[in-house]
């Protein structure tokens, strides 16, 4: 029986959603998955597929530890950054902890903030990838089938095949423009990045020893686990030194072992409102209406109100969004640059100019 | 001396304002006047330039009359209405109360909804109705000069001149529909009908007696004043039972001695958020912001953030309100077409259908 770890990331704000996303409560912790569940908790139950509660870890920002881990069961470790520092230390730190815990380890490493309903899907495409990882030594990482020339994720280009949907990664990309996402799209060679990885921890760690020692080596230091005595301090002093980086530009456009599994389950990552409406119910003037909302000659409208009546009145194509009491009003083909408006208001509240 | 008084009626609900108008607080108590003040505070301080305080009677809702008193000086008496019954019923009241006071009273009937800066100008055309009035035996209206083809007004056609800025009144018109508004704008002869209206109380009396004496014969029994003993139970059972009907139509399309003063002074009805708008300073892309309101790669947006944050992005000639806990979004040129959303949101709240 292999020795198989789950860690979840959970450290992103998830800005998009404002309002309804909030610092305190970024979108990992709203209720955007099916059944009314907070994405997090639904990723947690996709992790106890592949490995036992005790070896599922999900890292989140320090100020986030509490709200996690109410929805986590228990058994599950959820520890707190003293900083962000992308996704490269917080994996590097999760392969040190699991090769202590087992030499052989193995590990999947998810995103907390999208959705997959398909989970039998997923669990089965998990198990296909530890099994890869194991035994030849790969990095996989899953890559999906694009369905538009999508400007806020990353590709993988897809090499040579060496199985049923898996390949050899030839390229990644960081987030194209409109332009090169429709090249890609039309090579037919290009999956998006669900920043899902499986791999053993010993192979981890030494393809980032080879790129980025700097980071490895502080990491060996906290190789007794997150819950020997004095841990916190050693953490605490070692991660915020780290190089912030992700994974992809640290390890994986570098390292010569990686692959692609072409993902058989439904996924989103619900990056935007936009996205988000694109899964909720719609009424028969193709409105979504959630909680207290009135759409009044409205056509293809998206009205959220929480907290607080939301109304629009003879609009087409639009997002109204009142929650945590504030309100948002943008266009459904612009949702996705809600930063913006978050970036504005964080301007403001800091004294900036407005 | 004359003996002059004035009649603000303040029973309405203004609904175009919401959420920033409620049943609790419809227009004439928000703060849309000039300088901060309410609009009912504005009225009073006008009216107290053509009579004293003591003279000057405010009828309100009865459910808005501690509301309505805290924007009254010591001395104005705000008188509730046991039940709304239109504008020919109040002034009819009003008319009894200030003839039991003076027999050769006159008063003056202002709205309480309605924006008016330039309060010299107004004050000298009121001194000028007044004398007209009390001279002539004529019930004088105001007109005010049409900007637009407006059809949430009613207007009045301007027959034979009498005086500067003074003509007998050739018909009164109800709400028209743009068509006829336009018509009317042609041909030069209509103004605005401002429901301000100034005549002598048995002139009026007179006059609602020759049209209406189904509603002048029972407010006679109310010719004690407003304050003797006894006076809440005779008007609670007087009013209600008389006939819901309007000035215009029970009276002044009927009488032969009424007369339309051209207004000298400035005047907007502020009927709607985009009224309202027009009045407000604008920055540099044309966007009305008021409280705590954002607007990113906006144009000539109006956003009012009141116990929260409003915040508007990509959009242009929008008006997005998040005020009251409540949020409206809709177009600037539909801002009179609010009741919609009101009525909709009053059926929901009485568990009707959605």
């Amino acid at each position: 029986m292999p020795d198989r770890f789950v860690l979840i990331l959970a450290g992103g704000r998830g800005e998009r959603f404002w309002p309804w996303s909030t610092p305190a409560r970024p979108k990992q912790l709203l209720p955007l998955a099916s059944g009314g569940r907070t994405l997090i908790a639904a990723t947690v139950e996709r992790a106890a597929r592949v490995a036992p509660l005790e070896r599922i870890v999900v890292l989140t920002a320090r100020d986030l530890v509490d709200a996690v881990r109410r929805e986590c069961p228990a058994g599950v470790q959820v520890v707190g950054e003293p900083a962000g520092r992308n996704t490269a230390p917080a994996i590097g730190a999760a392969a040190v902890w699991f090769a202590a815990e087992a030499p052989e380890a193995s590990f999947a490493v998810m995103p907390s903030d999208h959705a997959i309903d398909r989970a039998a899907d997923f669990t089965a495409d998990l198990e296909r990838a530890f099994g890869y990882a194991e035994r030849e030594a790969a990095l996989v990482t899953f890559g999906i089938p694009p369905t538009g020339p999508e400007t806020n994720l990353g590709y993988v280009k897809r090499g040579m095949r060496v199985g049923e949907r898996l390949y050899r990664v030839a390229q990644f990309t960081e987030k194209p423009d409109r332009e090169a996402a429709e090249g890609y799209l039309a090579t037919g060679l290009f999956s998006w990045n669900a920043g899902i990885f499986v791999w053993r921890s010993r192979v981890f760690l030494d393809a980032l020893e080879a790129s980025r020692p700097a980071i490895a080596a502080p990491l060996r230091a906290l190789a007794q686990g997150t819950r020997g005595p004095g841990f916190d301090a050693r953490w605490d002093a070692a991660f915020p030194a780290l190089e912030s980086i992700s994974v992809d530009y640290a390890v994986l456009e570098k390292a010569p072992n990686v692959f692609v599994l072409e993902a058989s389950f439904d996924w989103d990552d619900l990056g935007s409102w936009g996205a988000w409406a694109r899964r909720q119910p719609r009424d028969g003037d193709g409105n979504v209406l959630h909680g207290d909302a009135v759409a009044v000659q409205c056509r293809r409208c998206v009205v959220v109100g929480e907290g607080g009546t939301a109304a629009a009145l003879g609009l087409e194509d639009m997002v109204v969004v009142h929650v945590n009491g504030s309100t948002l009003a943008c266009r459904l083909d612009q949702t996705d640059q809600v930063r913006k408006v978050t970036e504005t208001v964080r301007a403001r509240s800091r004294g900036g100019p407005s």
